[in-house]
C-alpha cells in the first residue's frame, strides 16, 4: 500500500536518482520535479531517466520569467550582495523553485498524509534551509522528506560508494563522465562551485572550473561597449552595438553573454553559511554583476543622499541576509520590499559601461526623472544660486560640538593635536 | 601693525598665491605650510615660491607615515567605502594634514586673535568642512580665514581671470603649462579628478586623465602575483617576487605600485557632498583597492558571522560616513574606532592575490589565528561531529514563524504559493 | 514705499508683538498669522492686538484635525520617542503650522521680493530649524525673516528691558501678568517648558510650573478604566465609561483628559538639540502617553518579531529624529512614512488600560487580525502540534558556532567558566 | 553501573525533583545544584530534600554578587530593554548560573562520557536555550540532559497527574500548599510570572499575583527622595535619606526596596520567545527599573549626542536581544560589550529621584566628568560665545537638499503645501 504521493525534485543526477528509487521502495509514489531556472540541462534526457526509474510523472516549469521579474530584479534594485561579496545567485532562485514545486505537489495529489515533497539537499548546506523554510511557507501543511537528514538514508549511504553500489544494484544509469571534484549550482544569474577540493582556503580554482565567463586572460582585447536603461530601478532595455532588447528575460540574458565574453564576474570567497559554518564558495555571475554596477552608478545621479543611506544600512543589507537565509516567504522580506520598492521611483534613467577583461566600467549616465544633480549646482565655478557664507555658519554649528570634544581632551591631558 | 600671524595651507598654485599675496596686504604675516602626503611635487620649487611672495616661513611637514599608520590603517580594518564605491581617498588625509597645520600654527605663533590657519578651498567642497571641523576641534580656539567663502575676497576674484590679472600686478609667477580642464588632489593613497568637463556626468573621462593607473588596456599581458600578510588587520608584510617588505609605509608604496602597473583601482561616480550637493568624482586607489581585497578576504576565514553583521552594518557605515565628512576628530569617531580594533583581534593571515589589467583575484588564503573556518566541519562528505538531524530541529523551529505568516496569507485570500 | 508683504507667526505675545511693529517700521507689509493647535489661547484677544498695532491682516487657522490625522498618527504608529523619552509634543506641531503659513503667505500675496514669511523663534533653538526647513521644502523659493537671527534686530533689542522700552514707544500693549521664569510651548499634545530657572539641570520643576496634569498627588485615589481600539495602527475608537469618542481629534481630546486627571505624562529631561547644545526641557504630554503605551502593547500582540525588530531599530529611531531635526518635509521622512504604513496592516484590535496617580497600566488586550499569538501554542502545558525534540536540533545548530567560541578561549587561556 | 555522573539545576519543586529521582532511576548519580541569585528560598529545605532523594551531593553558590557586578551593571550602561518593555529581569540572571553550574559539575566530576548537566525547563520556553547555549560556549565538551525534550520522558509525564503519581511511588514529598496558577521566576532583579490563566492576554494579573512590589494603591502617600551616584555608568552610591550604600549588591536591594514599597516597576506584556512563539508575562523589577531612570537621565547630561544616537542604534538594541536569546557567551556579546564601556567613560555624576505609587521622577542631576552641558550655551537669553547669523547658514545648507525635494514634488503636480 503506497505511503502516499511526493513530489521529489530530481536533478538526474546520481543522489536524487537514488533518492527517487529509495522512495519508492519506502512506498512512496513519486512525481519527478525539475526547474528550468536557465540552467545547461538535458531535460529531455532528465525526463526519460526519472520515468524510467519509476516516477509516476515528470513536470518540468519554466521558471526564468518569474526569476528575473520577481527576484533578481529586486536584487538590483536594493543592490543586494551578502558579506561584501556575494551576490546571492544561488539563493535568487530558491524560492521561484519551491513555489513551483509547491504548486506541481498540491497539483499532483502529493499531500500531507505522509508525502509531499522531498529533496536531495544535503545536512550541512543552505539550500535544504531556503527550500524547506520556502516550503512551510508556502504551504503550512506540507510535509518535507529530506533523506540526507533521515538517520535509516544516512546509515545505508555512508559515501558515493554506496550510492554507486545502489545503482549498480538498481539499474540506476551513471554518468561516464567522471564527477568533477566539486560540486556546482547553476541558474540563469549564476553557477556556483564549492565542496570538494575547494574545500581547502589555499587552493585556487583551477583554469577549467569557471564554465560561464571567459578567463579574462582569454578575452577580447577590445572592450564591448553597451548601455543599460532603467525604469523605477528595473531595466527596460539593453542596448548593445545595434541591438535593442527589451524584453526582461532576454535582456539578462545579453547582460550575461557580454558579461560571460569579457570574463566579468567571477569571485572567490569564504562564507558565513546560516548554520553557523564557514564554507568556501567560487561564484561567476556576468550579467548581474554588470547590472549592478549599473543600477549602482544611476542611484549615484539620481537618489536623494539621505534615503539612500538609510536604505544601505537597513534594506540593502537586511534583503540580502533574509535571501541568504532563506527567509524569502517571510512577513520580513514582504516588510523590505515594499521599502524597496518606494526608494526606486526616481531610479530612471541611462548608464553606459563598457566590459573589458574582467572589468566593468562606467562611461556615463543620463536622467530625467531627478532633479538632484545639477552640474550648474555642482560646478566649483558657478556661485548661481549658493551664499559660501551661508557654509561658514554650518561648519560653525557643526563645530560646537567638536570644539567641546576637543577642549575636554585638553583638560584630560590628551589633546588632540598631538599625533 | 600687523594683523597676527595666519598659516596659511599652500600649494604653490594661482590660488594659495593670491591668497598669500593678499593676506599679506591685508596685514597678516604669513606663515606657508606644506604637507607631504605622498603626492608628486617639487617641493623646493614651493618653498621657493612662497618666500618670493613675501611667506614670514615655509613648513614642509611628511606626513605619509601618520597617513598610513592612523588613518589607512582603519580604513583598510573596517573596509571602508563611501555610498559603496568611493574609498575615500582625499578624506583619509585630510586629518593628518590639519592636525599638522595646526601643529605648525600654534609652533609658530599663529594664534588668535585675528590671525591662525588660512586655505584656499572653495565654499562648495568637502574640504573647507573636513579641514576646519579638525582645526576647530584641534583647536577649540583657532580662527580660519577662508578666503573662499569671504565676500570681500570672492567679489574682488569671480574668476580666473581676475586670479591672473593679480598674479601679474603682483609679481606671482604662473605656470606656462595650460591648466587641466578638471581640478586633482592626489597622496599616497589616490589621486582624485574632478570639476570642469566632469562636471557633465556623461562625459567619459579622456584617457590622458588617469596619471596614477596605466590604462587595463596598456598593461602588462601577465598577471602579477604576490600576498599580503596581515596582523590583526594591519598589514604586516607584502610579499612580491623574491621582495618582502614589511615596513608600513614601504608595504603601501609597493601595493600602489602593483596596482599602478595592473591598471587597478579607478572609479567614476556621481557621490553626495556634506552640504547636500551631488557632484562627480573620478578617483583612482590602486594600492588601497588591492588592500581592501586581502582584508576583506581573510576576514571571511576568521571573523564570527554574527560580529561581522553587526560590524558591517554600523561600524564600516559609520566610519566612512565620519571620515567624508570631516569627523575624524569627533567622539563618534573615537567610539567607532574603539569597536574597529576590538573586531580585528584575530584577523591575521596571509592572502595571495593576483593583478591584471584592472582585476584583482584572489588565489588563496590562510590563517592560524582562528579556529573558525575546518575543513572537516565544512566538508558535504563529512558528518564527524555534526548531527544533520539537528538540522530538521532547527529548520521546524524556524519554521514555526512562517507557517504562521503562510496561513495568513492563505486566510486573507492572497497564498503564497500564487506567482 | 513697501518692501513687501511678510507673513508672521503671532502669538501676540511681546517678542512677536514687537517684530511685527519693526517689520512694519522696516517698510514691510505684515500678515499676523496664528495656528489653532489646540493650545488654550484667547484668539479673539490675538487678533484685536494683531490689528491694532498695524496688521494688514490677520489670520487664524484650526490645524487641529491636521495635527492628529497626518502627524501625530504617525507617531503612534511608530512609537515615536527621542532619545528614549521625548515624545516629541512641540515637533510634531510644526509641520501643520508651517504648511499652513506657508499656504497663508501664499494666499496672501507674500511672495519673493524680499518679503514672505517671519517668525519670533530664537538663534539657538530647535524650532527656527524646524519651520525654516519646512518653509524651504514647502516653498522652495519662500525668503525668510528671521528677526534673532538678524544683526540689526538683535544689536537693537538686547534683552527684555530693549523690548519693553520699544513696547512702551510704539504703544504695544504688554501683559500685566508677570512673566513666568521659563518659557512654554503648548499644543493638543502637550506643553513644554524650559529656559529661565530650568536652564540649571538640578533645580526641580515646581509644582506651579505643571499646567496640563494634576500632580500625581492630587489625582484621583480611584483608577480610571478605559479602553483604545486601533484599526491599523490608528486610534479609531476610545471607550471610558458609557463614552464612546471615535472622532480623531475628540479621541485624542478625550485620552487628553483622561491623562491629565490622572497626573500621566511628564517628564524632565536633558536633551541635544539639532545645533549641538544639550538643553534641559519638562514635557506634559498626558494623552500621547496613554496612546503610545496602548499602541506598543498591541504590537506585542499582533505584529512579527522580525518585522518588529527591523522597524524598531530603523524606522521608529529615524522618524524621530526626522521630526525632533525638522526634517518633517523631506525625502528620507517620505521613505519612513512609507514603511510605517505597510507595518501597521495588522495592527487592529482593543487595549484595555488604567490610568492612576501617574500610571498606565495594561489590563488586557486582544485582536482578530492576526493569528501570531496562540495560547495553545504559547502554553507550556500543551504539546498540540509542537515537537521538543526540534528544540535539541535548534539549539545544537546555534551552539556550533558558540562552541567554537568557547575553544577558541580555552586554547587562548581565557576559558569563559572562569568567573 | 553507573552511567556517569550528571550535575542537576534542582529547585526542590516537583518537576527537579521528579527528575533527580528519574535519573537515578536512569542509572545517573545526580549532584543536585542550586543557585542563590537572590530568591527567597528556604536553601536548607531544598538540601536536605535533594539527598533525601538521593543526591549524591548538594551544591549551592551565592552569586549574587557575579550577577550585579557583570551583567546587571552592563544592562545600566546599555539601557537594556527588550521590545521596548521588558527589563530582562530571567535572561541577566542565566549566564551566571549557567556558569556556576559548568564549574560544579566540572569540579564534581560531571563530565562527558553520558552525564554532564542537567535541567527541568520546558521545551518551549526562552531558558533552555539561555542554560544550553551558555553551557555549550563554557564547555564545548559538555553533555545536555534535557528531560522535557526526552521522548522517553516526556511520554511517561505527560502532565502534573502523572508527577505527582510518581512522586507518590517513589517517596518525593510534594507541597501541600495549592499550586498557583502561573508560573514564577526570581532572582535579585525580578519576579516574573507566565503561564496559567495569564495564557490568556485578555486576563488581568489578579492582585495577590504580584509579591515583589506593593501595589501603588496600597503604596505610601509619601514619595521617597533619595539619589542615585554613578562611577562610569556604574552605580557607585546610593543615598536614601541618612543612609548612604556603597556596595554594589547592597545598592542594588536598596534600590529594590524603594522600588519594592513604592510599587514601582511592574509591567504586563505579550513578548517573541526566541523559538518564534508570542508569549504573555508579568514581571516586577523595581530596582533596575529606577536604576536605569537614572541612568538614562544622566546621560541626557554627559553623553555626546552622536555617540548615543550610534549606541542606542546599535549597542543597546543587540545587547538586549543577545542576552534575551541566550547569546550571552558570544562573540558577539563581547564585541557590543567592549563598545558599552567605552560609552560610558564620563558617565559620571548623580541623580536625584522620588519614587511614588508606582512612579519614577527626576529631581536634578549633576556631573563633574562632563563639559557637554553648559547653562550658558544653553540659555536662550545669552549669545555669549554663539552668533546666531550662523544658525542661517546651517539652515540654508540643510535646505539645499530639501528646496530639490520640494521643486521636484512641484514640478510632479503634488506640492508639499498642499494638506
Amino acid at each position: 500500500m503506497s505511503k502516499g504521493r511526493v513530489c521529489l525534485a530530481y536533478s538526474g543526477g546520481l543522489d536524487t536518482s537514488t533518492i527517487l528509487v529509495w522512495l519508492i521502495q519506502e512506498g512512496y509514489e513519486v512525481i519527478a520535479f525539475l526547474a528550468d531556472v536557465g540552467q545547461v540541462e538535458d531535460f529531455a534526457a532528465v525526463e526519460k531517466k526519472a520515468l524510467q526509474l519509476g516516477a509516476k510523472a515528470f513536470v518540468c516549469e519554466n521558471l526564468q520569467r518569474e526569476l528575473v521579474d520577481e527576484v533578481v530584479k529586486r536584487a538590483i534594485q536594493c543592490n543586494a550582495v551578502f558579506e561584501s561579496r556575494y551576490l546571492l545567485g544561488t539563493a535568487l532562485a530558491r524560492p521561484v523553485i519551491a513555489r513551483s514545486q509547491v504548486r506541481v505537489a498540491e497539483k499532483h495529489g502529493c499531500q500531507y498524509s505522509n508525502g509531499s515533497v522531498s529533496h536531495g539537499c544535503t545536512g550541512k548546506g543552505n539550500d535544504q534551509i531556503r527550500f524547506e523554510l520556502a516550503f512551510h511557507a508556502l504551504n503550512p501543511n506540507i510535509e518535507v522528506i529530506a533523506p540526507w537528514r533521515l538517520p535509516a538514508f544516512i546509515e545505508r549511504f555512508k559515501g558515493r560508494n554506496d550510492l554507486l553500489k545502489f545503482a549498480a544494484e538498481n539499474g540506476i544509469p551513471v554518468s561516464s563522465t567522471p564527477k568533477a571534484p566539486w560540486s556546482m549550482d547553476e541558474n540563469l544569474v549564476h553557477i556556483s562551485y564549492e565542496a570538494g577540493i575547494l574545500e581547502d582556503p589555499e587552493t585556487t580554482p583551477p583554469k577549467e572550473l569557471w564554465l560561464r565567463t571567459i578567463d579574462p586572460r582569454d578575452a577580447a582585447n577590445e572592450p564591448v561597449e553597451f548601455s543599460i536603461h532603467f525604469d523605477k530601478g528595473v531595466i527596460s532595455k539593453v542596448v548593445v552595438g545595434d541591438k535593442e532588447i527589451t524584453d526582461s528575460v532576454e535582456s539578462f540574458k545579453a547582460l550575461n553573454k557580454i558579461g560571460s565574453e569579457a570574463g566579468v564576474g567571477r569571485i572567490d570567497i569564504v562564507e558565513n553559511r546560516f548554520i553557523g559554518l564557514k564554507s568556501r564558495g567560487c561564484y561567476e555571475t556576468p550579467g548581474l554583476t554588470l547590472a549592478l554596477a549599473a543600477h549602482l552608478d544611476l542611484e549615484g545621479l539620481v537618489m536623494d543622499s539621505r534615503v539612500r543611506e538609510i536604505r544601505d544600512q537597513f534594506v540593502s543589507l537586511n534583503w540580502s541576509r533574509q535571501l541568504y537565509n532563506g527567509m524569502y516567504f517571510s512577513p520580513e522580506r514582504e516588510f523590505i520590499d515594499n521599502s524597496i520598492e518606494f526608494s526606486q521611483r526616481n531610479v530612471s534613467g541611462v548608464v553606459r559601461l563598457a566590459a573589458y577583461k574582467g572589468n566593468v566600467t562606467i562611461l556615463g549616465r543620463s536622467s530625467d526623472s531627478s532633479n538632484l544633480y545639477s552640474q550648474e549646482d555642482a560646478s566649483m565655478d558657478s556661485l548661481e544660486g549658493f551664499s559660501p557664507m551661508d557654509t561658514s555658519g554650518f561648519i560653525a554649528i557643526q563645530a560646537m560640538r567638536l570644539k567641546k570634544y576637543g577642549e575636554q581632551k585638553r583638560k584630560d591631558g590628551a589633546p588632540l593635536s598631538q599625533s
